[in-house]
């Protein structure tokens, strides 16, 4: 593991604070540059669960950006630009974002900042909102780099609104936001002497995967405006909805009133040359933006049913290990319950489970990065190339039940009771409500009163099998019989070691499936019976 | 003009302060921005001689850049990278400064961190190294961008050490640095109650375009060293250098004891995010850095031939005008002396030429942008296509002329007396050393011991006619009649409007001219002498 550097004389106190930050995410994400798994150079190198990259369509983007077209060189590309993004860039992104998103009134360039990063752009918005020590509301879990963002350039602070990752009775989403619970933390930092100025949210959700419905997204916006408060909506995985029967609503659809802050444009523009992009990487994204033929042909279809294969996959796997999850048609990540695995209920556990899979070459990011109140959960990131997905799956596997093992050993601190402690917990929790944590996978936020949420998101199975544990859940509406196969090995893996689910239950097996896999499951059970 | 922009309720104190802030060099860049010349589209839009770009080589770039090796698209090159640069890019760079910097041990890689631009990497040396309110000591004048890169994000403030634009006697050269001037500099800035933490030089100089000797160098290091300050040396104008006679020697040279601090990369990488490059254009420049052929023997010749012809062209017609410049072969702009243009010695007379530029459409660069502490020079950018810095150098002189004019009609603010008082100011000022502000051609001062220096400062004209006032100087070793004859028509026009001169002097017509041009300037005399 890296350790914290000592401080430096060389640097300036600010600076040492700097250079010794170093968040959980940033830790795997340079572990994982140090070691980064190949196929053949480095196929022990680890595999990354844990960063939110989409890679499984760069051959179509291989495809598109080396046509002709993208290898464009003009005298304007390679002088200094307009530091809010060349004309014909933000152009694009205004008519791109303007379908997109549905606007009702077609954005203007003009009202189009554009920036090197989402960084970049949270460390700006910061500085031109906020001075320095004032903070920012924002509800936990969220993806935690925004904390650097706004904290090591412009000194700004987030200031958590915890969410309840159990049910409410009253509405069926885990982890669910409402205008209560930001009144709640605005009032807790008006107490605690803060100064805040905004708001973040993100649709969809990252780690959550989270969509809000138009009326819960309006109710946010009354609740900024009402307090006064900047409303920064991150809205980066918008087209990453891989279910039809599923509508995102952009806050550019829902908000027609949305006032155009000139201030707020001209002061990002007098930051934009710290965060510019060269004028040949502009000319490509606009290339890739004004293409619609691509994107709606191509590349958004492709992407869709790949990651919908990707994320039936993961999820498959997830519940043949009875692991609960967030089951949200949409972003490039599984939000999942891995408290089941805790010796205790503790962040140091979390962070000894996170550090356990890194050993078995799999990183993943757990819930203390995003900030989330309650230890345990776990973001995986699902949208990488088949192989690698089953290699990390493999690892992430085999983490657990080596920590499986060592708990039930004889010789080892005895866990047994910490772990049956905390399916209790689990159990509790979820007889509290009706549903859990699991949410079934054709539950869709915007079509549904919170009701028929309710109703809905109880889970029904539909094929396969279904443990009787009640935290464990099957759903496989598998399309693919080797996957279900696979699921099912791996739920008997995860049951045979720890309790008489072989004597209760016999799996059914489903005609016409891969003999070999059929003999690996029979080759297991002999020696799960051993 | 633009206006500055109200407080508004919508930003911080912060937020309000980045947007209202407004420089001379932005103001110009942003006027020009909206008024660009072009050829055929808007060929009354601004000639921009102000903004220190080089525009000579786009073909050359052009040609290189549309080569099939730039269109390269690796998965790599679309993920979140390394956040110093990717390491191919990494290594080119190391390559590329270890050869051309001529550095005795090759630079390693991991020692190199690449941003998306200068104002970045000042932005976060300032941030690691300082605190809020800390300063850095700066010579000036100096490229005055530097003032916003240290202080919008990081609130770094510079300490300006004020250089001389006469020169002592001892050393030939106006605005000369010393140590003692950083010693004096640092001495009163710790009265003020300041902590410096550094000192900011460029070589070769912005605006100055002055090239530090080996010596100088040193002893500044020493002194950095000596006052544990962090020295921080600009060399982006290394390879400008355009006449062979002179060498420019890289700190990366001269000093080989200089320690390559980690714990400055560590904390620079932590803000590397803010300030990325995309993975095609750092895979671009990567291959640029690597062809040496093309570098060598393409580039690198034909840009330095152009930008001597440009600067020859520049510094003939600023002879031609009797406006005193520093001759230094390297950079992209001559930093010339129009104070005999001001009607008084004021930053308000400097800033009202400038916008009478910008009113006949050419934009230049003011010293107070760079903070000179003298008023009248102005940073004249000369890396331009010839018809563009014909256009802009005849738009120069209509501004001038119209204002001489103005200076002479009847109903004006007579200011006749101010411009002679400017005059006679400048002849004293002249008085005071052998050679005043003007260097030859042909000076070199890495290759000469002050003594030389000051000898061989002293103008010797070659060629052509020579004006009897001691201010203005024609040295026109010209190799192209046409514009030798051109610097005699401005001189001409110049001198015909406030002095007896055409009683006193008599032209001399080289043989094998032009007779168009011959006819112009006879047109010319008789309009003068009417």
């Amino acid at each position: 593991m890296t350790t914290t550097p000592r401080h430096s004389v060389y640097l300036s106190k600010r600076g040492n604070s700097i250079r010794q930050h170093q968040g959980i995410l940033q830790e795997g994400f340079i572990l994982y540059g140090k070691d980064k798994h190949h196929d053949t150079d480095n196929p022990d190198g680890i595999i990354n669960m844990g960063t939110s990259e989409n890679k499984l369509c760069y051959d179509l983007l291989h495809k598109r950006m080396t046509k002709p077209d993208m290898l464009h060189i003009d005298p304007s590309l390679l002088q200094y630009p307009d530091w809010r993004g060349h004309t014909f860039l933000r152009e694009q992104v205004a008519k791109f974002l303007t379908h997109y998103c549905c606007s009702p009134n077609p954005l203007k360039a003009d009202n189009v900042v554009v920036m090197n990063g989402c960084g970049s752009l949270f460390s700006c918005i910061a500085a031109v909102i906020c001075d320095p020590k004032d903070a920012i509301l924002i509800p936990t879990p969220f993806y935690g780099v925004i904390t650097e963002d706004l904290h090591l350039y412009s000194d700004v602070k987030l200031f958590h609104v915890p969410l309840d990752c159990e049910t409410d009775g009253k509405n069926g989403r885990p982890f669910h936001l409402t205008v209560g619970n930001l009144e709640e933390g605005l009032k807790r930092a008006k107490q605690e002497g803060l100064i805040i100025r905004g708001v973040i949210l993100m649709n969809p959700h990252n780690p959550l995967a989270e969509i809000y419905t138009p009326e819960e997204m309006i109710a946010f916006l009354q609740f900024a405006k009402r307090n006064e408060l900047h409303a920064i909506i991150d809205e980066v995985y918008m087209l990453t909805v891989f279910d039809e029967s599923v509508t995102f609503h952009s806050v550019l659809s829902v908000d027609s009133s949305l006032s155009h802050n000139r201030e707020l444009v001209e002061a990002l523009a007098q930051l934009g040359s710290f965060h510019g992009i060269s004028g040949t990487t502009q000319h490509q994204v606009a290339q890739l933006l004004q293409d619609r033929e691509w994107i709606n042909e191509e590349f958004l279809p492709e992407n869709r049913s790949r990651l919908k294969a990707s994320y039936s996959y993961l999820t498959g796997e997830l519940q043949s290990m009875g692991i609960p999850y967030l089951d949200r048609p949409t972003a490039l990540y599984v939000w999942a319950d891995l408290r089941k695995y805790l010796r205790e209920s503790s962040f140091e556990e979390e962070l000894s489970l996170w550090r356990r899979f890194l050993k078995h070459k799999v990183v993943l990011s757990c819930g203390q990065a995003f900030s989330c109140s309650v230890p345990g959960w776990f973001r995986i990131v699902f949208a990488d190339q088949q192989h690698h997905l089953h290699l990390g799956q493999f690892r992430m596997r085999d983490a657990l039940r080596q920590l499986e093992e060592k708990s039930i050993s004889p010789d080892s601190h005895s866990v047994k009771e910490a772990s049956e402690e905390s399916k209790k917990s689990v159990r509790e929790d979820s007889t509290d409500s009706d549903n859990a944590t699991i949410v079934n996978s054709t539950s869709s936020p915007q079509s549904k009163s919170p009701d028929q949420l309710r109703e809905k998101d109880i889970p029904v199975p539909s094929t396969g099998l279904m443990a009787t544990e009640d935290f464990v859940l099957l759903d496989c509406q598998a399309s693919k019989p080797a996957e279900s196969l696979d699921s099912l090995i791996g739920t008997l893996r995860h049951q045979i070691r720890s309790s008489d689910w072989l004597e209760k239950n016999t799996p059914e097996l489903s005609a016409g499936e891969d003999p070999e896999i059929l003999d690996v499951f029979k080759a297991l059970l002999q020696r799960a019976r051993k």
